[in-house]
């Protein structure tokens, strides 16, 4: 075994803390990775929180996960030591089933997510990026390239093919197209960077109409409407091809699904209540409107989501944090506080005590 | 103007009784039909008995409208006097819209529908096929082939479209594909028959056991669930792309969604409440699976539909009524006591008084 050191929460306080834990041996087909830099996404904390009732402590989150190649098994083709590599909410999937074949591992049936939630997820209490290694099968980490910033290409593993993988699937990636993009945070202001570098034309909904600024000028989307202003939001309606719903919390749905045009899709990408239904006028869908989920991305595609932004010079916006701020960050995140993603400086700041 | 005469219902009971009434003059682009044969269609019922709170009388209703030609306006091209012609949903729609040049006039924003269902609709009052003639503009008749029941065909103008469309559009209509059908009454039989025709394989699924013996040896489908066995259902999670939903009435959606694939869709298309939104368990659209509304068919695919149906022999199953019967026949409906359609036969038995 390979003793391993991180932060984890213990109970539903979510305080994360010191944790030394063990990671399995390197395997025939695994590499090793010395963790740089780990995003903090919104998951981390609705798990260490036990939002959903299902978390199983201790938990060491994170699955934003950036480091460098210290060690290969003798099967491994992909990265040499000193490799760049990312490793996102999935580190292994059955391999076997019509939906790992077609590249789509993440809506494999039997997923093996980056760090465990519940214990009925697995034998093996598996842990996450909140920490200093990584061992991991080499077919579920992407390589970096040499063009992208570390810190900035950490929260695309997550965020990054969350939004960019429904883009790509519903056809919203070319001049022509109009996608919406729900809430502008971590997820919500990749959606704007990736649309606008597929050609399409982007408009941010939002609730707070002091949005408008950021998100017209520094991340340059072609429009804006507060959700709240009817005004805006009639003159509108019937406009959109795609909207990337990120919120998370309920929301009125047919107020977008009436900014779709034909043939349009709602894509939810806001982790759902478990618990609650949402409530779906139907009447709005008979345009041939979709509401549809999604879900992260395969590994194949997160590969090509990698390249594609390091050749279109996309990174997310983030700020770096010290490894001891984790708890701070987390109550800032819990409020919205952040633009748009908290990295987490592992190699520099998380010290084995 | 041309002097018509049909059955109207005048008030919610529904009760329809004979009504004399006019229709326009025919236009250069406009055929005026004799009347054969006019199904009915549960929206039929659900107008006349002002389910939604919006119907404005007296109403003729009927569009499930085949009939012969005996005018021709100098611009019609499609028909001669003498042709079998057929009309569904929509009469009219802008002409001028995306949707409208994509063939899609049953989404246009402005559709005319065959007869006039509440006063906004438009400034002229609309009466539907349960009558003696019809105007229409010829494009929004499609050609009867000659060798397809004119009784059985009636129905496909609104069921056969309804249900063809979508399995067209979202790529049903092919070897290996898995078609779940819910519900058994005028749509989904049709749905059962074009699915087997395209080489699908079609599965019904009610809330009836009794169904089971006539959707597998009568329908010729591959398979049938009883919705509310659990063994059943859980047997067949994961394992259609497509469900086409005919039930109008409120019911679960999860048990649906669950028996999807990746990237399988919930097509829902009986009539939904206006009022009430449905509730829908966001959780299970993760796996990309959509849930989303179709409604009738643009007149080219109509005209495909139909001629696809004369090719492979596809009809409704019909009970052929006598005018004079409709009252008692909508009562049948109300109860579901039809197998799967009823279709008036206009000429031979609406007698002007």
């Amino acid at each position: 075994m390979q003793r391993a050191f991180g932060y984890a929460a213990r109970d539903p306080s979510g305080a994360l803390s010191p944790f030394s834990f063990t990671r399995r041996p390197n395997g025939d087909r695994d590499i090793t990775m010395k963790i740089l830099y780990c995003g903090i996404c919104h998951t981390d904390l609705d798990v260490i929180k036990n939002k959903h009732g299902i978390s199983s402590y201790p938990i060491v989150p994170g699955h934003e996960i950036v480091g460098v190649v210290t060690q290969t098994g003798r099967k491994v083709n992909k990265f040499k030591v000193g490799d760049k590599a990312g490793v996102g909410c999935l580190i292994g999937s059955c391999r076997e089933c019509d939906n790992c074949h077609a590249g789509l591992e993440n809506y494999c049936p039997k997923p093996v997510y980056t760090y465990t939630i519940f214990e009925s997820d697995g034998d093996t209490k598996r842990h996450g990026g909140y920490s200093d290694i990584l061992v991991v099968e080499e077919h579920f980490a992407v390589r970096i390239p040499d063009a992208i910033s570390l810190t900035g290409c950490a929260p695309l593993l997550c965020a990054g093919i969350t939004v960019y993988s429904p883009i790509r699937h519903f056809g919203l990636d070319r001049p022509g197209k109009r996608i919406g993009v729900v809430g502008l945070g971590g997820l919500g202001h990749l959606a704007v960077k990736f649309g606008k570098a597929f050609g399409a034309g982007v408009t941010v909904i939002s609730s707070s109409e002091r949005k408008r600024q950021e998100a017209i000028e520094e991340l340059k989307a072609d429009s804006f409407i507060a959700s709240h202003d009817m005004n805006q939001m009639q003159a509108a309606i019937g406009t959109m091809d795609g909207i990337i719903d990120t919120v998370a919390a309920a929301h009125p749905l047919k107020p977008l699904l009436d900014l779709l045009r034909t043939d349009g899709k709602l894509i939810m990408l806001g982790a759902p209540d478990l618990e609650k239904p949402a409530q779906v006028p139907l009447f709005p869908l008979f345009g041939r409107k979709s509401l549809v989920g999604s879900m992260c991305g395969g590994i194949k595609e997160t590969q090509e989501m990698m390249d594609f932004a390091a050749e279109h010079n996309i990174t997310s916006n983030v700020e770096v944090i010290a490894m001891d701020y984790v708890n701070e960050a987390m109550d800032r995140l819990a409020r919205g506080d952040v633009r748009y993603r908290f990295v987490i400086d592992i190699a520099n700041t998380l010290t084995n005590l």
